[in-house]
């Protein structure tokens, strides 16, 4: 069994600072060792009809489903989690154990490219 | 600038063999060398409220936003996505550079837990 993934994608309403936001995310996932990793990304395309509106994907990795649990009942999360539902016109959360089918090449790779 | 990502988020139709078809994506980027690396997951924890009825996360890394070109103007990906197209109720797709904020310790790190 791989890595489990909490997978966020949003739509904040029109007056959020989105910065502030994701500063207080990235804060909430340096707090919380259960989170393996933490990844963002606000889309560029822009292509409405396949966005459906959506703007940013938020990605969180962890090691089994146990940490995510721990994540999820952490206080601090508690306590983002009810701001961050202020600032949201809409979301949906998939959480998945991630199946890899092509892992990345060894980092030197990335060298040749 | 970092990787670049692209991510699909999809509900199928209900007669469709999900396998099938990530099978066929699984070919697909096989095949194509400017995908760096592929992972997808099935939702596990089924709060309809949260996921909004989508199911399957797909999720594909690029080393750069031209490589992600190159993969959309590909006629492999023309032929996937014209079959991929008939099997899904709905979808979103957000593509975007990632931003990695907490990045994943080395390897070894995971031994530890």
């Amino acid at each position: 069994m791989g890595e489990f993934k909490h997978l966020v994608i949003v739509k904040f309403k029109a007056d959020v600072v989105v910065e502030e936001i994701l500063k207080g995310l990235e804060k909430l996932v340096a707090e919380i060792d259960a989170v393996k990793s933490f990844e963002w990304g606000q889309d560029s395309e822009s292509q409405e009809m396949l966005t459906q509106g959506f703007t940013h994907a938020i990605l969180m990795t962890f090691n089994k489903k146990d940490d995510y649990t721990v994540f999820l009942s952490h206080p601090k999360h508690a306590e983002f989690s009810a701001t961050f539902s202020t600032v949201i016109e809409k979301i949906v959360l998939l959480d998945f154990p991630a199946t890899l089918v092509k892992p990345p090449p060894p980092a030197a790779a990335k060298e040749e490219v």
